[in-house]
């Protein structure tokens, strides 16, 4: 167990892209991967809709001994792919070596919205 | 693990729909399911009370391949039934078919309330 | 997978029970008890603290098929025992038969505090 | 499961220190290790980076049958190490005996900022 570096798949059921709003910090989506391995680790990430097909997103990478925050409101985080802002859609992410990864969301659009993480979900 | 598209029960045992209130966005509770499957997935959802017996849903359908977004207060997500306002219940979620499933609530009764979510657990 | 009712043991590591407040809903602390099985559910929970011993609350019931809120704050759901406010402390709670639990809290000492909520971590 | 008192690794992959701001109660990032065995916990650190190498912090101690809290803005509770401030990082922790650990953050930053809390994942 104390050797695990983490796990291949990790899904996020619920996300959606907030309008970044005016305000100090910006409403934003991010999924974080830690890469505890001596070897980098290569990221497939598949997005889900509610009304169309799924999207596969080309491959990137996260060093070795390195965290690496996506901001999915990004399109260079995304393989060049621009997310549809508050749509509903999932993500599968694979990696090639064990990764550690979680999501946050910063949502703005009004005075009692809030910031909220929750980690991945492995299966 | 790499494989797998989830699980067959899902449990989800602090439910309470608060009501809309007159902000931008109204209070609501969401269950939100993502189908990997080439398959449609089945979904049964079972209602559990402090003070009376437990309510079993008509069961409701998941397109393949992609997410679906249950609204608690949408009585056509529910197979017609109407979840009471501000009562304590818990979710039991069963799919033919394995997913992943996630919970989120939004509550505007006060200015300091929040948007929150938390994946489910699969037992 | 799809006929397990839960778990018998739950830990919450991070507890502190906020103070009411004058705000329109109260600040506190509650773990939400599901019992999915046809028979009661016998319930003990042992507090920690950061600075004295543990502390072995009375056991209480969950009847069958019902979910069951403990308000930390409520004495009558802690056995007669009285938690301290504005303390860090953690709870164990362990089942006779299994079930699943949920924690939240409301915190309502400052305008920017929210609501929050996690699974419980069986382990 | 119901004798079991934990995990040996514990991993967060989203940490970011905020500043600690006007407001009443501080901005601040929190890990809380409960030791529920008979014998102290030893608990060993490693802060991992998105741009620079890990480092790893001086082991400390968690008391038998107590619950610890880590202030990850206290230099005290972090080996003496000072964590920068509002930068991506994360965290693996490793302890000798079985625990349970769960993080928190509270942000100040703005006002519709809040506390949010997630259990820790043990890989």
């Amino acid at each position: 167990m104390e050797n695990s570096n983490g796990k291949l798949q990790w899904v996020f059921p619920d996300c959606e892209l907030p309008p970044p709003g005016e305000s100090l910090l910006k409403g934003h989506e991010s999924i974080i991967v830690l890469n505890m391995n001596d070897d980098l680790a290569s990221i497939e990430m598949t997005l889900f809709y509610s009304d169309r097909d799924p999207i596969k997103l080309a491959p990137s990478l996260v060093e070795a001994s390195r965290v690496r925050c996506y901001r999915l409101d990004n399109p260079e985080d995304m393989g060049g792919y621009v997310v549809p802002k508050e749509t509903q859609y999932a993500v599968k992410l694979v990696s090639n070596v064990p990764v550690v990864v979680q999501y946050g969301r910063l949502d703005t659009r009004q005075s009692d919205m809030a910031f909220y993480t929750t980690m991945g979900l492995s299966v």
